[in-house]
């Protein structure tokens, strides 16, 4: 099955939102997305993961640390929200921009054909902030990270 | 001197300013808001503060736990920005409500009679995180803190 590559959105000026579809039942989608040794292997555009810390529950904090060849990049922060298998919702903070902290909304829709809607929304402190990480290239990073999950998933 | 209890205002919808002074020179403000041994006597009310981590530079965390006769708080976040003696940008999140994240940005200025005027500017994600803080008694904390800086300043 063919498979489109997420679709950005901009729901207002200090946000960004995408949809993307896996070829995958739900249960499998959330799996690979809170199993460490799953995450390590498609986070971070596919790139070799190092998971520092990863307390997946309210509270908890969570640090990934991206190897890419182009450099080193940590990112952290702090789940506050986790509903199985269908909802997360986290701070997310780059360490190039400490203390610029977005909050990701991650939704899965079981599409009831063996397929899983993802959805995702990210809310920024200032319009700057979220034209700032567009600017980064985010949206093709998110891609490649999705076409890893998706290698991951078809195994 | 007599000295007035912080002022607050509501700049935006998401945001809370204060403005405060204090009767000493801004490099003594300045000092016992960044030496952590000065900093466990006045922030947080006055309670016994455990100061669990001090990283103060561009990227570090903080940690402070807070030991009222109502309870434990704890707070965290990262420093964005620091400008000795005169201005330091940072994250704030309370581990009651965890990946709620506040941006504080806090400026001294020197009066040039011996005292310094605190201005304080907090931004929320939401408009809702901004009242729902505000309902907290927070206007009154921080006005304890501060009296109990007051008093550590006097000393």
């Amino acid at each position: 099955m063919i498979i489109s590559p997420a679709k950005f959105s901009k729901p207002s000026d200090r946000e960004i939102a995408l949809e993307r579809t896996f070829n995958a039942a739900r249960d499998r989608v959330w799996k690979a997305m809170t199993d460490p040794e799953l995450l390590a292997q498609w986070w971070g555009r596919g790139n070799p993961l190092v998971i520092e810390k990863f307390e997946f529950e309210r509270g908890g904090h969570w640090r990934f640390v991206e190897h890419s060849p182009h450099g080193v990049h940590g990112f952290e922060g702090r789940y506050r929200e986790i509903k199985a298998p269908e909802r997360m919702v986290m701070t997310f903070e780059w360490d190039g921009m400490p203390g610029h902290v977005i909050v990701n909304t991650i939704e899965l829709k079981d599409l009831g054909d063996g397929r899983t809607l993802l959805t995702a929304r990210s809310l920024f402190h200032t319009h700057e902030e979220r034209d700032g990480m567009l600017n980064t290239g985010m949206e093709a990073g998110a891609e490649q990270s999705y076409q890893a999950l998706d290698r991951l998933l078809a195994r």
